[in-house]
């Protein structure tokens, strides 16, 4: 890697590209994915149960539809609810999500299903999660992009939007370190959204993913739910965590939390679609965080991950071209090219053996209006891969610069 | 326990209830639950994994969709389908048929969705598995009740429903030892199945629940995998298992088997529903199976539950009132009071401590037009319960049939 990329002409780096093109590299830096080293800080998970009973009950049969509740208190954590108004599930939000969604549109609880509506339309934060936006598609559901202000998004356009389009139900949340920007909603933002929520009723997809996920030191997260019910808004919010990112990535255990009136209605609808979640995997988990405090586990996660973080931003910085967040916690770097770039800077870096998230993905339908928004996932691999992936993909974005000038 | 109740007169009767009730039982004949001596048969599943890695890949993180292949083996060995047209799940396959009901209903693939049918109807062998029955409630799906031979359902029935009827989409199967009537399906039968599913181009949800599940000498079950092949109607079948009954009732793996055409169909839906399942406990699976034949492990199963079935069979023999089933294999007795005794023997039952499942319900909408039919489900406690929860059965049947008399 040079020293600095900004004073390089198009044909040193014509050469420099073509010389890396040779170099038969093979990074990905397309997902959150947590590397082996940060798995492995959850070992302990792995040892044998010494006791399949928990509060006197066979952990391996069937039965607690709603989770152990010691599983059920490692979510009231994450996601700041009582520990009542959580459900443990098995080892994946965004099935809880498509769960809930489901729950809306084909059952309704009180409410008309949204499969008995003519339009039913979600605000989307924008760049977002490619998971909530590819939902929504499937369920037929309109996505109307919101932009994110770096604490929250635009309480301005979201109330255009709800003047004249009564068909929204819905808006996707990542209220820490939001995937991309690492937006960190603030509470007035938060308090704006609960109010709108009400008086135009919808719903809140508070998605906390990443609620215990900081690698230096960063604002706090509203309480939504204590913020919620001081407006008697709590109907209104449906929040998810999971360990995935915390113990492991395909085999934690996710939560949703949500009023005790919802969680009333949900209850039958959830009560047809599964038995029990795997109370053996809740278990693990429980016991697994009585010997470790979620603070600490996290700080190893930290240290894992900050380095990561810290190069990237040292590599960026040794070019001139576009803007980047530096965000204090989270999986996600995002960054934004001079607009009609970013298809053609992600196609640089995959000739050169780089796979990024496809430009797009990270907007309703991968529709970047921009062509604009990259998203860097620096986790995933070790600290010499993604040197050498940082190298590719500060080399494709002066290319694209230089070539277009 | 008396001998006999055969020659038993009311008043002696009335003594003897009231004798049992002042007892204080409280014993649970519910569900089919496996008790705790067959869970201990999977102990092994406990041990700790020795590496966390299966064909390269960290089973720990995100990725493979379907499963793991060595799990999706597992899952052909019970259901008859090749490995690669299986998904092997989380801990459920309810789960697995809720997301596979919710792709026809929302998605539809290349078919209409059946949100946007006018009517949406299921054929339903009665008495069946009531979860089924659920599950279409939770989708307003219209379940006609069809009655069951022995061998499958009468298709004689099915041809007069279809013929006036042009709503039905599916019909639910339990075709080895049935819950709760013990049916093991004919290869005739079957095969008019499939030939009628094609012409009237519906699905046949084949829930191969109790596939392993024998405890004596017991019939084959036809392939359907293969009859469906010859005849073109591979893509009319949907075929479930897990191993809930086979290691942890709320810890195994659910599968999915369907035709190539529909996996491609469905695969998209599923991949917007969860990013992989929980592949730590599908390897501690393989690695399981790998120690011990799946055979050689059920015959320990079913050398614990055939005793409890001989004493069901035993006890019920003491009396002369109805008829039951004496099932090869599966989880249940199915007993058939005379017409409109049913609610009240499982009354009196419940009054003396003995919980059973509810009258009804193992009919859609919880309707059994008789009132004549109750499901015994004698795995979950020991065999002293069982024998204290039977004696309870007995008298009851008696009270009801002498009061009436």
């Amino acid at each position: 890697m040079r020293n600095s990329y900004k004073e390089i002409d198009l044909i040193e780096l014509e050469v420099l590209y073509e010389n890396l093109k040779s170099k038969g590299f093979s990074l990905d830096l397309t997902r959150g994915k947590p590397h082996e080293d940060q798995l492995d800080l959850s070992r302990s998970l792995n040892d044998p149960l010494d006791s399949f009973l928990y509060q006197g009950k066979d952990v391996r049969n069937y039965g607690e539809l709603l989770g152990l509740s010691g599983c059920r208190e490692i979510g009231s954590q994450l996601l700041d609810f009582p520990a009542d108004n959580i459900v443990a599930g098995n080892n994946s939000s965004l099935l809880l999500m498509h769960q809930l969604l489901s729950f809306f549109y084909i059952d309704g609880g009180e409410e008309t299903p949204w499969n008995k509506k003519d339009r039913v339309s979600f605000l989307c934060p924008s760049p977002g999660y490619d998971r909530h936006f590819r939902l929504c598609e499937e369920f037929s559901i309109n996505m109307i992009p919101v932009s994110l202000t770096g604490i929250g998004p635009d309480i301005g356009s979201i109330k255009k939007v709800l003047e004249k389009d009564e068909s929204i139900e819905g808006i996707w949340c990542v209220p820490r370190h939001s995937n991309p920007t690492g937006d960190i909603y603030s509470d007035e933002i938060t308090l704006q959204l609960l109010d709108l929520a009400k008086k135009h009723n919808f719903k809140i997809f508070w998605d906390n993913a990443y609620s215990a996920h900081d690698f230096e030191e960063s604002l706090n997260t509203p309480n939504i739910f204590q913020l919620s019910k001081n407006i008697q808004a709590e109907d209104h919010v449906i929040a998810f965590a999971s360990t995935s990112k915390i113990t492991y990535a395909g085999g934690g255990v996710g939560f949703v939390g949500m009023s005790s009136r919802n969680l009333d209605r949900f209850r039958p609808f959830y009560a047809s679609t599964i038995i029990s979640p795997d109370k053996v995997n809740q278990l693990r988990h429980i016991n697994f965080f009585e010997k470790i405090d979620l603070k600490t586990h996290m700080a190893s996660h930290a240290n894992l991950i900050r380095p990561k973080f810290d190069l990237v931003e040292k590599v960026l910085s040794l070019q001139p071209y576009g803007e980047w967040t530096k965000p204090s916690g989270g999986y996600f770097v995002s960054y934004s090219s001079a607009p009609g770039l970013a298809r053609e800077i992600v196609n640089l870096a995959k000739e050169a053996g780089l796979k990024l998230t496809s430009a797009g993905a990270t907007y309703p339908y991968g529709i970047d209006s921009e062509d604009s928004n990259i998203r860097i996932a620096p986790t995933a691999c070790n600290m010499e891969e993604l040197e050498s992936a940082l190298e590719i993909l500060v080399v494709c974005i002066c290319l694209a610069n230089l070539r277009k000038n």
